[in-house]
């Protein structure tokens, strides 16, 4: 994909634009909604998709059928067919529909109540942010989870899963379409299931019906949305993770997060890339990080000092390269450096951190709160592994997805990061010219116990 | 400015580009300052801005003297004159960084706690943003305003102001950069004042170095930045506003609140361009509020309803054409149209509203809920002007702009808008494999009290 294609024009984007524009209208329906109903139509997801399990494991099998004549002609690999499988995961994805469905409203929450003036109270609360894309990877069960929370949040939905999944995507997204068109309040258009690149192209074009975009996939695919739209993006390109063991570190605990943040998840963004040692520890670290490292067929490539103590060990490291600590191995790779310093330590890891996840190990509680302020990361870890770094595992509930960028959504992202909010301010006449000029009223500002709360029940009779 | 400006190279570009970088260096340091050093340097800039009173003063002067000249050729209006003059609020403007020093302190704050399992504990905690780069209008007191907001929330800035405000403005900036010098752990570099257009150019290419953009200006201006960067933009090109007068309205309200939103600063944001009203009660609500709007010298853009109904009462109204839905007149200017319902309104403003502030003026709490909840701007008010929708008035105390954007910031942005957050997990040896395969360990995922406090005081003695 290059540049030039970012600009689509004809059929395919008039399509998109329509699905866009006809989610945003779903969207301001589906803000109106009360937890009730979007719960209830969490329940009709989550039964259909029961209903339907004998069908949707069939379309699931034709894609393993063709994914598989894929592989024998060396166009796929293996990894990728049993990421598409459905079938032993079936039962804990409807589980995490019903999950989802029961944690609490993100939406409607009172974040913050303000006494402006008697009579005059101002909430703040949060509400969904309307229409979403989200691009997203092989495996067809994140398709019933990402339809969950976004519909759980009450914001409607782009999607576009990857081609091998098509057909499994196709049914999912239909039972899902089908099941809420039965919950009365839950409006049509909601979820729109995009199939090609080309539509991806399209979506990112649609500056004003689409309010975020959240890809998840490759490195390069993630880089190429974030600088061909003007839509925000959340998300991911790198997850370069570091694990810094200080010279006060307990080092049976350092080489148990050394080894759990390389290899516990090796291929995935919150694995670490590089270990960084203190050298008064280097010694002593190395000596039992480097054979453990080895024993899971982990390749080290080591800066000079690194190499020099293996050395005095009896093992041999590669030397990196200044692009080593650049790079998402994504593989049993893992550089190592030795540092004089934790502020040494801290100034590599901003340099050369994808600001993910950053660990440091230590027994020094002044050392670890360096580390936690002054490292620029999303997730700052003391004494765990980087691998703890995943919405689930943070008590979100599922994840949507991990964000390295800094505003509005940092590290894993739950329902309440696709949430927003807005200001409502209920009052009884009140005008600000009477708090101006020679005798003004003064602001009370003072703080509300109360919540904000939608009367509902009348709301579409009161017009003829 | 055209687009092809906005690839700026050479010596502008490298110079804005190593501030900018300074400004990072200076934000990873203030991110890790106590409250009481932040606030120690807030004192510091209030008392240096009352030593310098006769020199800033003096500068102003000249900048004002400039100016008058321009205006005699006819090149500058008196207005903008007049917000240059820092001489009659000299003291309001040290009293906002006394006020804003004196806030509770943004960052640090603790906003979830979760205990993953025992010992390890999950914190999501404020920080700032980082490097946030602000170009303002010509008062030159929004260069204090915007300082101070910045500092306190543990912002580094680069700002640029108007340069018909340009010796105010450099030496309010030095005055202040002189000021925090003084204060132990105020990194330098940390405010840097911006002079020309093309530093603004130069900067709108930094995607790296800058975090959030803050344009306040001119619409096209805002509209400029916003389509020639990829550093999110928070700030508001348009404010069409509205105000609708429900068929259960108090009349007497809705005069009150329709004048108040059109007149009480009719060159502000949140000022009502468009009055929508309830054919119910058009007739009688019309007959009291053009007489009271022409005694303001208001004119009145009526639909065809409108101007009928007008007719009928003995006025002459023009008519509004479909641009007149779309445009902020800012000016005592305001097109009016009659709907049949509610709904019809909320159509009417989620179709051409900015998404700023729109208000309903009804005495019926269902259509008040209906329109809260369904019109998707971020403030909406019942039974109040729009003119409330500002950071000091919503109790924010000043405020850094006003964001029609829907991520991270909404409405009027104050001091919390300036931070966003990291996680930070502090563990004793946690690794996730004791929590995955055949034996896994559960999470326990309980809410926690605790907040999360660095440990201070020994931060720097821990390395050699």
């Amino acid at each position: 994909m290059t540049t030039s294609t970012a600009v689509a024009t004809g059929a395919a984007e008039t399509d998109i634009g329509a699905r866009a524009r006809a989610a945003r209208v779903a969207a301001r329906q589906l803000a109106t909604t009360s937890t009730a109903v979007r719960d209830q139509a969490m329940v009709a997801i989550a039964e259909a998709l029961v209903a339907r399990r004998q069908d949707i494991l069939a379309a699931n099998e034709r894609d393993i059928d063709l994914a598989e004549e894929l592989v024998a002609k060396g166009e796929l690999t293996d990894p990728l067919v049993k990421r598409l499988d459905l079938s032993g995961k079936f039962a804990s994805t409807v589980g995490m529909v019903r999950s989802v469905g029961s944690q609490p409203d993100p939406v409607g929450v009172t974040q913050r109540a303000t006494q402006i003036d008697e009579g005059l109270d101002l909430f703040r609360v949060s509400v969904p942010i309307g229409v979403i894309g989200v691009v997203f990877e092989s495996r067809p069960d994140a398709l019933v989870q990402i339809a969950a929370l976004c519909l759980k949040s009450g914001n409607a939905v782009l999607m576009k899963g990857g081609r091998e999944a098509a057909e499994s995507n196709r049914i999912l997204a239909a039972t899902i379409t089908q099941a809420t068109a039965t919950v009365a309040g839950i409006p049509q258009g909601w979820i729109s299931l995009l199939e090609t690149r080309d539509d991806v192209v399209a979506m990112l074009a649609l500056t004003d019906d689409i309010d975020l975009l959240i890809p998840r996939g490759s490195n390069e695919f993630v880089r190429y949305m974030m600088e061909n739209t003007r839509i925000p993006v959340t998300g991911h390109a790198d997850g370069i993770c570091h694990v810094y063991v200080d010279r006060a570190a307990d080092l049976e605990k350092g080489v148990r997060i050394a080894v759990d943040s390389k290899i516990q998840g090796v291929a995935t963004c919150c694995a670490a890339e590089t270990l960084l040692v203190h050298s008064d520890i280097a010694a002593a670290f190395l000596g039992r990080v480097v054979g453990e490292l080895e024993d899971h067929a982990v390749l080290i490539r080591g800066d000079a000092r690194t190499r020099e103590l293996a050395g005095v060990l009896g093992g041999a490291i590669e030397l990196a390269s200044e692009e080593d600590w650049s790079v998402e191995y994504l593989d049993y790779v893992l550089s190592v450096k030795v540092v004089d310093s934790t502020e040494q330590a801290m100034d590599h890891i901003n340099r050369y951190s994808s600001h993910h996840t950053d660990s440091i190990v230590t027994e020094d509680a002044a050392a670890a709160n360096l580390f936690l302020c002054g490292v620029d990361s999303a997730s700052v870890f003391h004494n765990a592994s980087t691998r703890f770094a995943d919405g689930f595992r943070y008590g979100l509930g599922a994840e949507i997805g991990i964000s390295t960028g800094r505003l509005h959504s940092r590290g894993p992202v739950g329902l309440e990061g696709l949430t927003t909010y807005k200001y409502i301010l209920e009052g009884d006449g009140h005008i600000v010219d009477d708090y101006e000029g020679d005798h003004p009223r003064p602001y009370t500002h003072l703080p509300l116990e109360t919540v904000w709360r939608p009367r509902l029940g009348t709301h579409h009779q009161n017009d003829r």
